[in-house]
């Protein structure tokens, strides 16, 4: 599946010239999941590594934690409006506690993956939703890494050079190495596809890893770090309001404005080393 | 209702210097909006121009399209967790076809303001959705106009200068002058205030206006423009494949990449002149 589409663009000047050119754009289209059967959500996402962006969608959501409650995962297939194949829909079996979870969100109105914090009323459902507890300590990462961090998911970011167009989440290890960087239009999307790949490999709760997102951090990805046990979140840019007050809450340390050579921390520090 | 909230942040060097700093921070607070008293979606929004932000949500979702269908619309107070008063409920009265389709938009699990295209199977969806049409006349803009946007839109965002982490979408007419500025935390809820100032003007369809936002173009900000009859869309970065389509088959100008001496077009160029 590809995750760039080619087309046919103009470049114009602010003096009028023009001339065609073929780009790059990265592929946006829709995913249905379905839980035993039974449409739960459906989001605008970059094809590709769609089991991951399913399973971290579960974890975000509270219905799965560990592997073992997922034990399959299967394309339907369909065929679109020009004839060809389309593999837009995943249906997941989930067992465990999550069954009856996933029934009683589908029946709201609050729950697609675009908008992960829909369904939770405050910061208090956040915390208790979480199965993994963020511990104080456990993780600590120079501050050389941090400010390196940034540079290195850009670097291992192949799609972006090609589109422009894409968000990146990269987990690292405390020494700063790589674990797994995943793209999407979406950075949510982004973040879960790194969440699903942490549940299919069996790795969760990330305890001792940190997640650098491109661009902004809001209260949905502190939301989906804390779902995953991460204990240090860092952004490019800034996080809004609501997502230091949630990191301050749940324990977690938040990075901003990120920038090579110094970064913002907005809640608890203690896990950046000299 | 502050847009910014003030918070103490520590700077830390990447060889660990470290030193506080009051930072301001977009604010991000969840918005409930009710139609008729019946809850219809929650949304993460910067607080601020709320009324316009229901509005515009209302044309997007095709629930609502001139002022005399949204006759009323009141902000429900409440007591917060810390004891003092909150503002994010709005409750809002439809007239019209849109109260039934409401009802029925409530019922299933695919509307959220965060994920607008949720509840549309397809282009085609978007398409037949809106009640306005985009002519293929009736709006020429320069090359020079459409390249100095961005930097318009900057000058004009007073709240980015402040927090660095908010979006914006500016409404222009044909010679580049700003009609409106409306900043969130989440770009599709600044294109819905900008929609909603439109319909509570009475100035829908916006025919011969150019909407420009920052960052990059979604299928979502595609539809969105559709649903307000604006027939150039321009991007301060990528589209997306699907954003391309979309604008393809529904006769919009699509604009990206937009840096100050070029730009470029990925769908109807014929607006663009010299």
């Amino acid at each position: 599946m590809r995750t760039a589409a080619r087309r046919r663009v103009e470049v114009v000047g602010s003096d009028g010239d023009r001339h065609g050119k073929q780009d790059a754009l990265a592929r946006e289209e829709p995913l249905e999941i379905r839980i035993g059967g039974n449409r739960f959500s459906v989001t605008m996402r970059t094809p590709g590594d769609d089991f991951d962006l399913v399973a971290g969608f579960l974890v975000s959501e509270g219905i799965v934690a560990a592997a073992e409650e997922l034990p399959t995962m299967r394309v339907v297939s369909g065929i679109g409006a020009d004839g060809d194949p389309t593999f837009n829909v995943i249906d997941a079996a989930v067992t465990g506690a999550g069954v009856r979870l996933a029934a009683q969100r589908a029946r709201t109105v609050y729950t697609t993956s675009a908008c992960g914090v829909c369904g939770l009323a405050s910061i208090d459902a956040v915390r208790t939703a979480s199965a993994f507890p963020i511990l104080p300590v456990g993780l600590t990462v120079p501050a050389a890494v941090v400010a390196a961090l940034p540079d290195r998911l850009r670097e291992a970011q192949r799609l972006f050079d090609t589109t422009g167009g894409v968000h990146a989440a990269g987990l690292f290890d405390a020494e700063g190495r790589l674990l797994v960087l995943r793209e999407d239009v979406g950075r949510h999307n982004a973040v879960d596809k790194v969440v699903g790949w942490a549940l299919r490999e069996g790795r969760l709760p990330l305890t001792r890893t940190v997640l650098q997102v491109s661009g902004r951090a809001s209260f949905e990805l502190v939301q989906k770090a804390r779902m995953a046990g991460i204990p240090l979140l860092a952004a490019v840019s800034a996080p809004s309001s609501l997502a230091a007050e949630l990191a301050e809450d749940a324990g977690i340390t938040l990075v901003g404005f990120s920038r090579g050579t110094s970064f913002n921390v907005y809640a608890h520090g203690h896990r950046i080393t000299v």
